[in-house]
């Protein structure tokens, strides 16, 4: 298989090169920029040298038209004119931005405050939430890979939502985010001594991850609701935790919400229900491309407790963008993403 | 003014002398310990080296009696039992830990899980969250100090829920803690390299904290409520952020939100109603006895968001134990707690 | 006493603002930068609420003239020329940057690669170390104030060299420093994502402290030597560590080296000898003007391992300032600089 | 291949499991533990949760003799009695620990303050340090592994020292590493609210892997020579950084240092030598069993600065140790070991 990355230098194009140098499947990796042109990669990332000594290369839709799959991994508002010349002329396309995730245009515009993509590409593109939309995934030309949080809310929530079991009409998600999340690009808030050793919240209400959650829960569960959702940056690296509050409906028991997550996942290798609180952390997942579930009910209230972890870079982002490759290839979901997470 | 501090060795003691070392009233300060009788205080914590060269004192009433205050800083069921003795009989005694904030020992006994203090110690003991109880701080015996979780979350919501402008009934309370809030001992769970870059979840729905606020939140609004809380590890030293959601009451404005913070609390000097959410985060109170507050309304959910910041060793501990310390002795309130935060 | 401070957006400015805040001499201090003329300093700063609500003002050698100090806090380049028009025309002068350290023009043009400030000025100021030149601080119109390693550095080697117990022929310097020492402008290497969780060695035997170190041994002690000198960056946000290597003189003991050192400061109240290494380290000095120093000889190769520690910040920039101030004034040293050390 | 680990709950036990996890040639993974017995592996470590969920084994001899490779992973001072009896018993031996590296009992003892290994199976280990001895890894019975700090201080030293190059009358190694260094056992000096944004020094001059590093040099380089060496905390998890300092040899220009390494590893894939500065740091190989070199000659002193970079855990402890077990199985180096290093 022959991968072309667009956006290589970004963390998600990072994590991409991570995974896929050990995916027996791909037998050559190219990478393309659109500025630095013919520079070794290597030289850019030491952590590369003999492992990414490649030059950068130019985007072209020639060269992009004879790989087996190209990832774009680049900030929104790029790949929704770059890639609809490619739909369908050759490459599966798996798009790490954020820019095919919506169906409705006016609310991309919204939200993002960009210019959306064509609606024609947009109706051709699939949502890969892999554990929710494999079959979709395995013959779509354009995957619009999930977003990081949603990835951790929608893979904790759905299930419950779907067999209602929790009641949407009070959902209130708050997710927390380490600060590679917020890309490569130094900014004041990203500078090491003012992000060190602070918890902060940004975006209130306004996250562009909303309605692309709000969109996933209508599609996968069938429910339509309006949710309550805030972001938050760790001072870490890596990892999503989010916490999701909801009513339970009446009559249904903390057992019930566990045994439902249990089902839904029983045949998903990268989903892990855990039941012990002290066991869970973004530190369990780092690394890996695993999603670990908790839900606890607090009988005071009789509202649930949902929690979500993941790596935002490897579940949240590149780890699921290989897991859908690997769908489209009939390959196992696990292969090339088959490691152990670091913990420390 | 003479003070004695019991439980010096922890990290609410040492954030007392800290500040106490900078007090003008305080001309001498004692510290007790239940063990280590007479260790130079400074040998066991080399930053004190010149500022606090004195021994530790075995807890001795003779002695404590003399003091015009003396702070408790003890793990929880300690002071049950050994302040009563003290009561009325000349200092004034301003406990760090929990055992007398609940006027319900049934319900300490059950949060706690241990015995409560004697019930007639507890009902002269008054809640010292010193915005909000000034008048009965000034002339109590005994003051139970609030918790570090309870004082973001109470400054923030006090004045919406006493003014009816958010719905008690959905009030979803969820907090994040820098690691200093476990303490001085060493645990699995606070092993640097377990701890370090991994952000958790902890207490689900069980936290002590919450018949505290549940408490206070009827005590000074008149709201008897039931609230969700789940309470967060972050990875870093210090500080408290809360994220608590509600149902804004029908016609209510974010500007009615945010005069009524600016009003309740315009005449107290260490709590500032932040607008900017791009200002907020714990670097800008961490070392300070300032609280943070942001309140902001999402129009899609008519749903406010309240945000409250600490610095939980401070205006969450020794901090506000000095505030009330000062109202006690007709200081400003200000007096030895007048810096600035660190930032960076 | 009124004080202005130029370049005050930059971390030794923001720390000057939170001890100059509390420095009982202060009556007034005015902000100066070169560009955001007008700007409410703490609308930039959410810390500095309540505390620094004043307007950013041009840079006015009218207004300047006026002080009765002036900090320079900028980057270098800057104040060899914005200085000179103010030698000695009313306010007494301190300068952060770098701009009048080196006592040869040439050296300084080598080691910064700018233009040197006019060489009448340079021999006007005065180099602020002050445990080792208050009495010509007293006087000076212009103090250079050390660099964040030199007062590490030569605060630990001074005595031992000027006593001739250490042979100053292979003196290995190896400096570690949190990541605030780079200033508070966003770059790739101090973007938090690749600078959390690394340490790093940067600018191998280059660093312009390396002149500033050799000439001040030659300066205090009378000795002439080239000295290696690597920096390193860790990562925390404040603190310096200085590990200096040299062979101990013919017959010299540890206890001599020990007591040299407590000789040498007996009267400085800023500076600490320690002899148990578990009671050194960053966070025993952090926030404070401490420099906490640690001798100690290996009697398998009878060379000694020196170590010295400070934050970078204070003690190696705005807290030896204002002591340097204080020395101007006539105020005890300590001044506005009495405060207790972070530690957690 | 089966595969024996004793140990399994230490740091150095949980690497050795997430490479393994991946290791082509490994069939079958046995935990042992001298505790615990029973408890189910992955109910302690959650994030070993579908991947050890194997239970931990009782030590036992019979057990042990009959796997392929053994692994010990305990602290100092416990395989010296644990392996001899299974020395030349079958499995192959590989340990982390420090017992089997000192070939003078006294010297262990001295350092160790322990009682030494049986002498004769001190000379039948071999010192594991692959690049430098994979002759004799491949048929011993009982392999030392390296200890971290001298992995990374011999791999950068030895082929300058080999190539008399450098002068090892005056070598000055400054070593630093991340917390995981200390092991898993929590203690005051690793709670993450006291080891957290401080760097210290630790053990000045006394480390026992000061012993260790002297007789490599002499093995492996012929030179005797007496080193000064000390170790410091970094507040990460992960990552060794050596900065050491030795005159360069008459007329040796930094170009032939380069050359040398660059010789002395071309064959070896996980050695990197690096001429960029800026291209190294600990994150650069974390993860991974890389270990990067840097050399500058100082041409005022005429010192050379070696440093050398490496994960601890990794190429300092469980990566070497299955290289090692990769060389004694006739396998490439790199199988199992061929990862991307993280970077962020």
């Amino acid at each position: 298989m022959k991968v072309g990355i667009v956006g290589a230098t970004g963390y998600g194009g990072l994590e991409l090169i991570r995974f896929l140098h050990n995916h027996k499947a791909v037998e050559r990796i190219d990478l393309f920029t659109s500025s630095e042109e013919g520079v070794i990669f290597s030289s850019k990332f030491g952590h590369l040298v003999n492992i990414a000594d490649m030059p950068l290369q130019k985007i072209d839709y020639g060269a992009l038209e004879k790989f087996d799959v190209v990832f774009t991994s680049t900030p929104s508002g790029v790949t929704s004119e770059l890639l609809p010349p490619l739909v369908g002329k050759g490459p599966k396309l798996i798009d790490l931005s954020g820019d095919f995730r919506l169906q409705d245009p006016a609310s991309y515009e919204a939200w993002y405050g960009k210019k959306a993509a064509p609606l024609e590409f947009i109706q051709q593109s699939v949502y890969g939430l892999t554990e929710w939309n494999a079959e979709n995934v395995q013959h779509a030309p354009l995957i619009a890979n999930p977003g990081c949080y949603p990835t951790a809310v929608l893979l904790s929530l759905l299930p419950l939502l779907k067999e209602r079991l929790i009641d949407a009409s009070f959902l209130v998600i708050d997710v927390k985010s380490g600060i590679s999340g917020a890309g490569n690009k130094p900014s004041q808030t990203t500078h090491f001594s003012e992000a060190n050793e602070s918890f902060s919240i940004y975006k209130t209400n306004t996250h562009q991850h909303i309605p692309e959650i709000e969109q996933a829960i209508s599609m996968f569960s069938g429910v339509d609701t309006t949710i309550s959702f805030n972001t938050h940056l760790v001072p870490m690296t890596r990892g999503i935790l989010s916490t999701s509050y909801a009513p339970v409906m009446s009559g249904v028991t903390e057992q019930q919400l566990v045994a439902c997550l249990q089902n839904a996942y029983e045949k998903h290798p990268f989903v892990r229900i855990v039941t012990d609180v002290n066991s869970l952390g973004t530190n369990r997942v780092k690394g890996s491309n695993y999603c670990d579930i908790l839900v606890k009910v607090d009988s005071r209230t009789n509202r649930a407790t949902i929690v979500g972890v993941i790596d935002n870079l490897v579940k949240g982002a590149a780890g699921q963008a290989i897991q859908n490759m690997n769908v489209q290839f009939d390959l196992p979901q696990t292969t090339g993403l088959d490691v152990v997470p670091f913990f420390i």
